[in-house]
């Protein structure tokens, strides 16, 4: 029996506060359905030294990712592992939380070492830029490296307030209509809902999207302007996303943009998200970006900007900067091409309004 | 020539905070189109006495509405009327902006006054509930008592901010395009984007009930939930907000949602608006919704409470509560007969979870 239904292992790969967050759900999930899942899970942590002590070390003895989701219990069976081969060698569930930049080389290095048939899982936002190549999507890079498939977990989910169990709702997307059982029990608790849908990319394009969005918001927000103003932002934002969504998939189907890796998401980032922070900072001073990196988030990084950076790189390749002003404008006043108090002037005649 | 092509004559009929903040707009677009409208638009006033005196003569001596949108100043050709009849009498065009209880005895009180065939336009967000009738369109109302064509005007549009001119958009909805000129040189500005479109039906929905999922915001905000869970109530309320026009107006087109009428008003209203901060009032006081509104608005009203109870009859009725579970449980957290702390779990096994 055993043996033809072996229990599922999970591995974490990532540790970030949204890593750190998921893992919290998905130890507690497995412990919930032992007879799919072996007990323990592994969590990649790239290791650091945190008040003298490993990272991973503090994270095994105390339960708690110090640096990255403070104040946070781990359940113990969360195991964090220094080395990504080890962590993810066994493993039948591969769930990806990593900053976008990290995944290529990430999954280069797990490559050779994983078993015949995991399913992977992304929950990263972004695009992956590759010279020559142009832009593809995170999941479809994984699937092309691993040769596995590949579903995605993207919704209104701010990881502290996930971590801190209000109530949300998330959107999982996979082509395999057979992984939905398993899928649900890894992931939905009574505070965290769960919708499986088959759009993966769609769900994909509205992660890495709204990030771009996001800035957009801030900068609104350090400009003084209202909710208004704001609400203009989001909605000529997610038509934006709507258009590249079609433009760079080939992907018509609109009803993605409302379940919660949509409007909810966009709406969640404009208001809560790291990188309305950073549009906010945009405005307030005119330190480099990189700087204000550092100087807000400690460690983390911004996604917005990079993700920014390669949509205009498309966008400008095909000759349609002037299709996506909204877009483009956060990327151009990021790079300080453009001073953000013309951010409303640069939207002022939007195609959307003709 | 002046006989063939006269000047429109404006009015506007109430003076609310919207009322006033759009006066504004419309004032001083006449000027800037001398050519088609008369440069002195009437503006009714219900009469009141502030501070000892008319709020009219207040209004016509001091260019400013100073009990509703104080520190505004109107351009002075917005002449405050205290006769609805005497504003109305040779209006070419009426823009309705009133609480919607009030529209039917004023449509009355001018039916025998007003011009063969002026354009009304709705500003008005609510439905009217009429014992033996069920619900109906306020715009539809509108034009069956004065037998004329009723556009609507509905958006992200928190009345303070449009009258401060901070940047916004907004979306017109008229059956008949030959009305789109006009309607554009009445309401467009440089910070006030108008989009003119066909769907009147879809466009007055989105005004109604965004106000009640405005509540269940504030409820939450109230309860100390964060950007997460509210972007979930945005979204459901939305999801409710779309099968309510479906099944309510037969309409089934979901592109009006992706207007400013449709996610940007539902985030403004959700982040700003009047019905927010009632849902959180209701939460930290077990004060009475009458009570609330007179200690908060000093005289203005909230129209959420009002309108989820039009909904709740007509769910009741055809037996449809069940798949509302959103708008019902604002419903009776403002009646009181649920305690708001239990609106996450009303919300929790939601339809669209499934």
């Amino acid at each position: 029996m055993a043996e033809t239904n072996p229990l599922k292992r999970v591995c974490v790969v990532g540790s970030g506060n949204w890593g750190s967050a998921i893992a919290k759900i998905v130890g507690q999930n497995v412990l919930a359905h032992e007879d799919v899942f072996e007990p323990e899970i592994f969590m990649y942590v790239y290791e650091e030294i945190v008040n003298g002590q490993k990272l991973t070390e503090i994270i095994n003895s105390e339960h708690e990712n110090v640096k990255y989701l403070p104040d946070i219990k781990l359940p113990p069976n969360v195991i964090a592992v220094p080395d990504v081969v080890k962590a993810c060698m066994n493993a039948d569930v591969l769930i990806f939380v990593l900053p976008h930049q990290f995944v290529k080389d990430t999954c280069l290095k797990m490559k050779s070492f994983i078993k015949p048939n995991p399913l992977g899982i992304s929950l990263i936002k972004g695009f992956i830029l590759t010279e020559g190549e142009g832009i593809q999507l995170v999941s479809k890079v994984i699937s092309e490296i691993l040769g596995i498939e590949t579903a995605v977990l993207m919704g209104a989910n701010l990881a502290t307030e996930v971590a801190s169990e209000m109530f949300c709702e998330t959107t999982i997307a996979c082509e395999n209509d057979s992984y939905k059982g398993l899928l649900n029990a890894l992931f939905e608790t009574s505070y965290f809902r769960c919708k499986v849908i088959r759009n993966v990319s769609g769900v994909e394009a509205c992660g890495a999207l709204k990030n771009v969005v996001g800035i957009g918001a801030g900068i609104v927000d350090g400009l003084g302007y209202g909710d208004n103003t704001k609400a203009a932002v989001i909605r000529l934002g997610l038509m934006e996303m709507m258009k590249f969504t079609k433009v760079f998939l080939g992907n018509e189907d609109r009803s993605v943009f409302f379940e919660s890796c949509g409007i909810a998401d966009l709406v969640a980032t404009c208001h809560g998200g790291r990188n309305r922070l950073l549009g906010e900072a945009v405005v307030k001073s005119m330190k480099d970006i990189r700087l204000l990196e550092k100087e807000i988030l400690r460690g983390q990084s911004f996604q917005g900007p990079l993700i920014a950076k390669e949509i205009y790189a498309y966008l400008k390749e095909n000759n349609m900067l002037d299709q996506f002003p909204l877009l483009v404008a956060v990327h151009r006043i990021c790079t300080r091409e453009v001073d953000p108090r013309n951010f409303i002037d640069c939207l002022r005649d939007h195609p959307e309004h003709m």
